[in-house]
């Protein structure tokens, strides 16, 4: 347990290899990346864990994709005495729908993300300085090419199938578009081929709310000498995500207007929270603990410009060209990533297999990691669609 | 018009005398309000609108009641030469649903407002300050108390109908609970009967975004020497409102993934606004430049804490007990306040006539201003309801 809830160091980079210790982080040198809006990004490490064991014939590979302040982390050390669960433990592990004892499970941190892979906050390149504002803009494109140059690292040419929700899904959609010779099957999980006019209004308010903070600084915080960031700014912007994540009537359920224990929001001159504010305080303290504010405009700024349809002659084009399989899944009381989202996907793509699914859930967009046994059919079906 | 659009300086108060000009806004003082959670706001004033003539026997008295934002300008100036539009002016005006040759219609600015009644940046009885922080908190039923107030100044002892939407509906309800000897018929159009933990996040989240912001010098920046505010903030929380007063579908047909003409998203070091955000922006200037963040605060807190079961008992017992012929409205498409807020009422309260009536239309919450063809037949229901 404290060996996998401690820190990653920068480890010795270069392809998985029978014997090493699994989930843990190791980094891979992918080179200097081409960005899709123009620029190169220079000398991108990638922070990655993997489970299982790559069979000889490379033929059982799965790529699992975070969504945007998710991590490598999908699922804990399989090995005894690490039980630390990850984002996806319900799915992913020895025996689970993706059962690491069959399938070599690669996740990785992605760039643009401040879990190891570079990005905002990483050093920049010839510099003694954090990237800051200088990084520049990346999309989910981006993030999947420096992905296959990771498969290339760890000596993988082609994934079964690229599993993923949310930002995450973006992803797998685009690693079909994009890579059809290198996946066999994609799963696009609570998510779209290209961000609505809704979502680049709510994305955009969080990215105001970051920058309009004082101790962003023009983007360049990280070495600030009194450690400051913005941080009530991301935490605003974690609580319109949260909230954008469920649903009122699930808030509804669980704080109603309850006031939190031993405070009264009624009180006329200091006034106490309710039960859900506290909640989401909650919610923006753990993110700013544990995430970038720099990451998080990067990461948010790709989503407001992912359209698969980018250099491909838009959207419906791009999604008639796909050929690889693909299960679409949405959940039915998603508010972020509306069940229309994912409709149109199954409209435009001919790859599409069955049609559309629906999952449900009283959780909204968060459905995509919690109803973990509606999923689990669906991670079967993909895993089937893309094996050889 | 340059008589209705200039800035109605304080006018002689009391009742309206026929005769009096129609359209322009004038000032009632009320007293000195006793606050439900506590104290008392001293030498409170209400601005307020009339159009029509009140009727000798009283009977034709109609109270309309705005949202967060609005204001008591309801409809235009019906005089030769002042067709100035008001907010509801498609419902209320000679002919119109609301007929002002027939109807006496009062709208006043709510207290904690800021367009001339009482609010945080009002001048502090015996100071020469602004109230700012030391503003105290008050609640939809010392807004309803105060126009209470405001009737016994004008001599209407009872509204034939009360007529709201949004927070407007809340009023609109609290006048129907609180007196149910001066109010025929209560129109609660896309509103609740308390707020719901949903509402309370949302809300609480653009309370921060404005609280947040240096400009807000803990809400006493109404004499700051530099003359700056809160706007950032204002104009952030005004985003964050708007997208919920609309709908994700209503927003991708107009806007889609459309970049703001002469702006390029996809640029690299200068990255140009989609359509969306260009519009958001608007709205957040437009508001900036007429609405004071102080008052965007009060009101904004008087929502969260909005329960018409606080102090009878709870919210159903409170809805049981209404006698007040209500009409309850919901939108299909709102966000904000979902259909099952109007529903809960329509099921608590026996005094509801005719069950829940749902507004259909594609722009969300903004459909009780929008779709004035479906509502206007409810406010004339609602009227007859009330008549005597």
């Amino acid at each position: 347990m404290a060996r996998a809830l401690a820190p990653a160091a920068p480890a010795a980079t270069g392809a998985w290899r029978e014997g090493d210790p699994a989930g843990h982080r190791r980094f891979a040198d992918v080179g200097d990346l081409p960005l899709q809006l123009g620029g190169v990004l220079p000398q991108v490490r990638l922070a990655y864990e993997t489970w299982g064991t790559l069979a000889a014939d490379g033929s059982n590979a799965v790529l699992v994709e975070h969504a945007l302040t998710g991590d490598s982390h999908v699922t804990g050390d399989a090995g005894p005495g690490h039980p630390t669960a990850g984002w996806w433990s319900a799915l992913v592990g020895p025996g689970g729908a993706v059962d690491t004892d069959r399938w070599f499970v690669v996740a990785a941190n992605v760039v643009g993300g401040c879990q190891g892979s570079t990005g905002p906050s990483s050093p920049r390149p010839g510099t003694s300085r954090p990237w800051g504002s200088a990084f520049p803009r990346i999309t989910v494109a981006d993030q999947v090419a420096a992905e296959a140059r990771l498969a290339d690292t760890l000596g993988i040419t082609r994934f079964a199938a690229v599993l993923g929700g949310s930002m995450g899904g973006m992803r797998s959609l685009e690693w079909a578009a994009a890579q059809p010779d290198r996946v066999g099957a994609a799963l696009v999980l609570a998510s779209a081929a290209a961000s609505s006019a809704d979502q680049i209004g709510g994305q955009s308010a969080q990215i105001t709310a970051i920058v309009s903070d004082p101790g962003w600084r023009g983007g360049d915080y990280h070495d600030a000498p009194d450690g400051q960031g913005p941080h009530t700014g991301l935490g605003l912007a974690r609580r319109l995500a949260h909230l954008s994540y469920r649903t009122a009537a699930e808030l509804d359920v669980r704080f109603g207007r309850d006031a939190q224990f031993g405070e009264d929001p009624l009180d006329p001159a200091a006034p106490g929270r309710y039960a859900v504010q506290s909640y989401l305080d909650h919610h923006a303290d753990k993110l700013v603990r544990r995430f970038d504010a720099g990451s998080y405009v990067a990461l948010t700024d790709a989503m407001n410009t992912w359209d698969v349809g980018l250099g491909r002659g838009g959207t419906e084009a791009a999604l008639a060209a796909v050929r690889t399989p693909m299960v679409v899944v949405a959940v039915d009381s998603d508010r972020l990533y509306p069940v229309a989202d994912s409709r149109r996907i199954v409209e435009a793509a001919p790859a599409v297999v069955g049609g559309l699914r629906v999952v449900t859930s009283t959780s909204g967009h968060d459905g995509f990691l919690l109803e973990a046994d509606q999923i689990a059919p669906l991670v079967t079906e993909t895993l089937r669609l893309g094996a050889r």
